[in-house]
């Protein structure tokens, strides 16, 4: 039977990942350091006997090399996601995404395990003109360090499946949301508006356009991926799929979405520019032609994602607790 | 007087542009690990009060910070420049040009210097269809980690311009050739002819296309763009700039040339294969319109850099004892 190692096993992505393959009966291995990942996440995880938590750090590689033994394919999601802070904590993004990308590779090479799938970003594209954006676009120009950081991922992936025969699955992701959501705007605005129900700061001026892909939709994809095994026949080894919905709402659109669902009004306060940061693009909208092509597409609409994530988050507003 | 701040300053490159910034009287700080670099290539530098010499790592934060302090300009070119062994050290190109460049862009924040050179290479375009590649190339697929590394630096160093208002002009060299040249096939195939005149061996079949560039014209084109200051007006702080000759020549070519002027006819052993090694590009030609049309133009064809370069290393032979 297979057996799949999950880095960041216990976050967003990775645990609805987890139960999934433990529902199509793979045998899983989670990897989380614990960091930002919740073990509640994992409950019902951890009543298959088909799964196996191992709590560690990345850039711990003799710990990693253990833990991989014995897999097939890795699933490394485990990453500092958080796009906006980059700034504060220049080192992170390189040492939790680059150095520990590497690590991932060396223990999967110590192991003989050669197939990886990857969460990259659709922020690797910076402030591409091509919009929307394809995977060949022309050779982007960076704008945040959560981006160079993926980009140096992507690199020594598709180097390893060059030099070291890896098989690779690289996924530029458009912002995920649905359950288990712990960051991001639906997130906050659904903080703020627990916290003062009539006002609601927006970074920017509500105008950035932006896609987001619910967290079925997108574990499905890369599922289906793997499946086809592409990366098998491809020149060097590695494909790389853009993975986000067929549109793009404005943020306004999205404050429109939630406080409906709420049924509140507040009243709107804008930081004002069209960035929501320093190195925030105003505009991300993936090409999909390539995912869809293989016969994957959404099962929810962008405006249901939405909804679906703040019902989560009433559901669970334990995790506003955990997550300060 | 600018004071300007050089990694890999006892380098083949670094060395060299040392020389021509202090003819230009200004002032100069070399920094160098002396892992490749060598202390003879700055002999001429060392007798000029304008220049200091610090010994140091790149690795070394606090030592580099210091090193740095009351510089205006940095010019980060040490690396690990040996793209052919990227497979037998994984780990070197990740440490010795992703978190060595890291390290120089702290180094450079805590001193509040924001104007930075960095040298990047041609191989970050992959195998890329479109030949001559220009800047904007469709988003490359990484088949080296010398690459990969250098993708991840000028991610960081765009970043750095974007989030920290830094001036950045990135250089995406062809090979570079000339005096004080001390590894690539001239100064292999020279070795082998000097130990065995009559074999040769090629990586490869001899039929790679690749371009060089003539040392001294790099030098002269980085010196140009920075004066030029389009980094100030471009949209992130970054420009970037394809270095590189106006064609391009056959390794069977390059041994011509060679052999031609040593007047010798070896018996050629070809290794086989399109390319040189795993990962290597079997042809790299690079579009260089955009420095063009700022005025820079070669002085050397690549033949006559070829030659030139093999007369420095038959006055030199001692790089031969001090680089096995």
């Amino acid at each position: 039977m297979e057996k799949v190692f999950i880095t960041g096993a216990a976050g967003f992505i990775g645990s609805n990942l987890v139960d999934r393959l433990l529902a199509g009966g793979k045998s899983v291995v989670g990897w989380d350091n614990f960091c930002t990942g919740q073990k509640k996440f994992l409950s019902g995880a951890l009543k298959n006997p088909g799964f196996k938590l191992v709590e560690g750090d990345n850039l711990d590689l003799p710990a990693l090399t253990r833990a991989m033994a014995g897999c097939d394919t890795v699933f490394h999601l485990a990453a500092n996601a958080d796009v906006r802070f980059g700034l504060e904590h220049p080192a992170r993004d390189l040492q939790q995404n680059t150095v520990a990308t590497f690590n991932v590779l060396e223990a999967m090479r110590a192991n003989g395990i050669r197939r990886i799938a990857f969460s990259s970003t659709g922020s690797v594209y910076g402030e591409t003109q091509i919009i929307p954006t394809p995977e060949d676009a022309p050779f982007p120009v960076q704008t945040s360090l959560y981006a160079a950081s993926k980009v140096g991922c992507e690199g020594m992936i598709s180097s390893y499946c060059e030099g070291f025969q890896f098989e690779g699955y690289i996924f530029r992701f458009v912002s995920i949301l649905g359950e288990r959501y712990t960051h991001g705007h639906v997130f906050d605005f659904y903080k703020q508006l627990l916290e003062h129900p009539g006002r609601l700061k927006v970074l920017g001026d509500g105008s950035q356009r932006k896609s987001y892909l619910y967290v079925q939709d997108c574990v499905t994809a890369m599922l289906h991926a793997l499946d086809l095994g592409t990366a098998k026949t491809a020149k060097h080894g590695v494909t790389i799929y853009n993975l986000g919905a067929e549109n793009y709402v404005l943020v306004n659109d999205s404050i429109r979405f939630i406080c409906g669902a709420l049924g509140l009004q507040p009243e709107l306060e804008y930081s004002g520019g069209n960035k929501g940061w320093v190195g925030d693009n105003p505009f991300i909208f993936l090409d999909t032609q390539k995912i869809r092509a293989t016969g994957w597409k959404t099962s929810l609409t962008i405006e249901q994602g939405i909804v679906r994530t703040l019902q989560w988050l009433q559901q669970n507003r334990w995790i506003y607790e955990t997550r300060q």
